[in-house]
């Protein structure tokens, strides 16, 4: 059973696949230059507004750093959790592609708060100091919390008084907004928020996340950004038909809904502390002995999927509860 | 009608496409400890040696530039052709990413030969040059010559002797092993040949290339290569199985085969000048006025790939001759 | 009166700029190939053992990022202080120009432990995580205080059993010698470090500093580490004869002994808090209202230098006394 | 006799070693905020025009690429000669730190023509290439040759038109503007050259070079850009006080002015070829036999410089005279 270790463990939705395959119909031009990219495009407009410009990329590793790289100098630094995959679990990339500085918050429930952006405000000037220029949230957090539409315009207006630009690494962006019940656009390009990686494999795509720039401007040059970084795919297609798979109708909601359910559903059956608050679908708890889903000493983290059923949720369960205290 | 502009216009092949979809099968571990990926790294031992090691990777500039910079150091050098997709068609990738310089030599015919390997002998040792660490061949090349084993094995051990490794940029290698008639080890692995970027995308998959060690000891970090430069697949079974669908039998090489076959169909139905010997799958032809090929002034490029049809060839072929001469 | 901002304020020891001027002595080879450096290298391995290799280099940060740039892999993490110049002072510079993750530690007093070295253990040989290579510390630390030789050698052990190395960011070595009353080569080779940024500028020259390798087989590509880094100076004659007057006899001692027994002094005269253990050349109090001297809210810092002057203490120490309180 | 290798091999000038001296008085605040760099900002705006910008900086490959990637993105490229310090001379600094690709033009005597300047527009707009941005003259060139102010003017212009700006490597600028009569400004900002590699060491400094802003809004971000490229020097006014010495009289124009004449000396008394106008301080000469000197087979370098004297010239020529011819 590799369930609840990780959402990537998933497969992709059958819907998903289908309009991948229905894709693999004879030539069509490479590098997005294609009619399912054209109508990707115009899908993310309709979820991020008119001014929002979408660029299909591999994964989401790419799509943090490459987002990033777009906005930020060599100078910079990016302010983020120390949580955040940003800064943990991208093996360095962005301080090696994109050359920035992450300046790393410790939180208690993975969100950043107004005040934290102030912190590195006497470095601003001095050449001695790299340059705070973005702000990172995470939406939904690493530890499965989600900021409120309300803390993300305040976090951007806050960002903006300060001179700088907000990216959410919306690996999850989906969970959040089903858990807000908001549309997208609510808790991103209306809030404030300037580019998105936006999360696709885990959410039910067999590959592929997008960068989505809310203002267009700010993505003018990422089509050489999304090239040097080795983002670029030449069957473009294949990327685009799953996105407008998942983002056309409300794939991405159902599937994302269905995610965050499953993690309330499990929560409610262990009998074991649970540490954060479940917002999505993510069950952190007090628990030990489950090496796959060790998060840190005495802590697990168990991740719900599109494909997660209530009968497997049970059965975790009761694994969870047969596992030995120490 | 987008054929012959590019191998990249063309759909992924069915068995492939059969292959993506059965792997839709339930969970899975994520990043490549799967049982896709288990049988895609024993395929790729299979064909280039017991001591080889395979990393799916999504596309072909990151399998470049991670193939280089997991040889290269920062203050190295890479010697490959003035038409190499390294030098042309990367963005400048390998210098931002691998932080290589390019050595780049004029050719006829797209083909490195021994002596261009010593032209920068004298910058050895000297601090103030950077220095020359890898020979990058293209296989096929560029302009659709093919190195014969005899030249690749030639060129390796020059490059031994100068203390140089030997990458060889294979987007195309299925055809140049299908133009050669010989196993894809024999004009790798066997031949002296470090490490590979294996080309898949152009060879009828959805997506998916491999950068493969010939030496495994050369990969041990690679691991961390591919995750740093955005290039680990969290469902990395999705590549490892269309790739073992390529592999495990002869799909490459019949892929392969008949993209080279339409190419030399091609070259003799048209009735201008050829420029470059026709050895893989592609023409190159003294024609303008045919916008989409245009790769020099007054040369054409035209491609075939795996689902080029001879009645596909004819037609075009009639077109090319009925475009007005200058 | 610029004197206790920073110890770089202080102009240039008379002995030190003679040896400058003798060196303006008719043609010399550029670039290190002169009897100055060859006489410097000498002194080096005078100091720090017959094993070392010594480089001298332009500032301060180039020496600290060129030394971790030796020896980081572009996956690779550095562990310092939260508080260090390589985190702090450098512009981002570690992260851009070698690549390398910073993994800082809070401290008390500026001081990293056997401890600390662990925290990041979970992540060795997790392709997801930059690898913990390098630990760094400042010594003397940004806060006054010093590493005894015994605690060098602890972390030198632990660092080693977690197969990592151990860089010393040696602006002020001199004071750090001085102040523990031992050879430059106790506290550093001898205790197992194995890189030192070794400070010049800031205990009397005009400018220079040079990175030493205490086991010099892992500088044997660090010649092309500085030029690349933009540090090989031409005529590098005129850093060496500095470093020769600096190091040949008791110069770095009686400069660094001075500045130290200066910082004594005023940390006596002082009627605040002293926050750290005064123990080099830089006295931290509990004060407000002198802007130069701002650390952080609520706390100054006062540098000495090899040029303070007793009577220079005891105005200054008048000057504080008389800031308003708040 | 290390004579006419290099003019680094010369000395400092007196009057800039008594300058630098001078300049050892008493403390003085870093980092550039300091009486000596105020001035040697108002000698470069009288040289430069009001709107130029200077920045000090250590040597000639930093002054380089600071220049470089203060003006180019990362997905940028640099057009300059094939025998470019920048391409050949800087260990891949450009590539690695800039980030930049280098586009190479073989000359005959190492000059830029307008044609060079349009090689590479089909690249342009195109995101799989990357994109000309700088144009890189050196002047006087790697070859002892000048371009005249039409000449700089002219690709101004054309560069200005296709969209890019121009970079002045001037580590012998002096030598030029002696070479044409002409001020410093004249072959520079008013000819339209955007910044430039200001070089000291080479006309009689003991270290220093300065990156030049010819509008100083290009120059905004620069004070990071040096910082973070390890360029800031602590004790900065050491650097200035040269400048001013070399800048503020006619210095740079009497060093510049005997080396050449030295250049047109030797020239004279040799009996060899000469290969490229001896527009500068260099001749180069149909000569083997001289490994100090050897440029290429069959060539060699001679390179007079402000303290090269009359009867050293005399001298060498005997010397080159009597070398067997082979």
């Amino acid at each position: 059973m590799t369930g609840f270790v990780s959402d990537n463990h998933a497969p992709a939705h059958p819907r998903v696949l289908e309009a991948l395959a229905a894709a693999n119909d004879g030539s069509a031009p490479a590098y997005g230059a294609d009619r399912w990219t054209e109508r990707a495009e115009e899908v993310f407009r309709a979820h991020f507004g008119p001014d929002a410009c979408a660029f299909p990329v591999f994964n989401g590793t790419a799509a943090n750093v490459a987002a990033i790289a777009a906005l930020a100098g060599h100078h910079d630094a990016v302010i983020c959790t120390d949580v955040a995959h940003l800064h943990v679990d991208e093996c360095g990339a962005p301080e090696q592609l994109a050359g920035v500085k992450l300046l790393t918050v410790a939180t208690e429930h993975g969100k950043l708060t107004v005040d934290d952006l102030a912190r590195w405000e006497d470095w601003r000037g001095d050449e001695h100091r790299a340059q705070p220029r973005i702000v990172s949230l995470t939406q939904a957090t690493e530890l499965g919390t989600v900021y409120t539409v309300e803390e993300t315009r305040a976090l951007a207006v806050a960002a903006r008084e300060l001179g700088m630009l907000v990216h959410v690494d919306g690996a999850r962006l989906a969970n959040a907004a089903a858990s807000l019940g908001e549309p997208l656009g609510a808790l991103t390009s209306d809030a404030g928020v300037d580019v998105i990686s936006f999360g696709g494999t885990k959410n039910g795509l067999v590959y592929g996340e997008a960068v989505v720039f809310c203002r267009g401007e700010l993505g003018e040059e990422f089509a050489f950004t999304r090239k040097r970084l080795g983002q670029l795919a030449s069957k473009m297609r294949f990327i685009s038909a799953q996105l407008v798979a998942l983002l056309e109708g409300d794939l991405w909601l159902e599937n994302a809904r269905h995610a965050n359910e499953m993690a309330q559903r499990l929560a409610a059956r262990l009998d074991v502390e649970i540490v954060h608050p479940v917002e999505s679908n993510a069950v952190f708890a007090r628990a030990e002995g489950l090496a796959d889903h060790a998060w840190e000493p005495g802590i697990c983290r168990f991740m719900c999927s599109w494909d997660t059923r209530p009968e497997d949720v049970e059965a975790f369960a009761v694994r969870v509860r047969a596992t030995p205290r120490r």
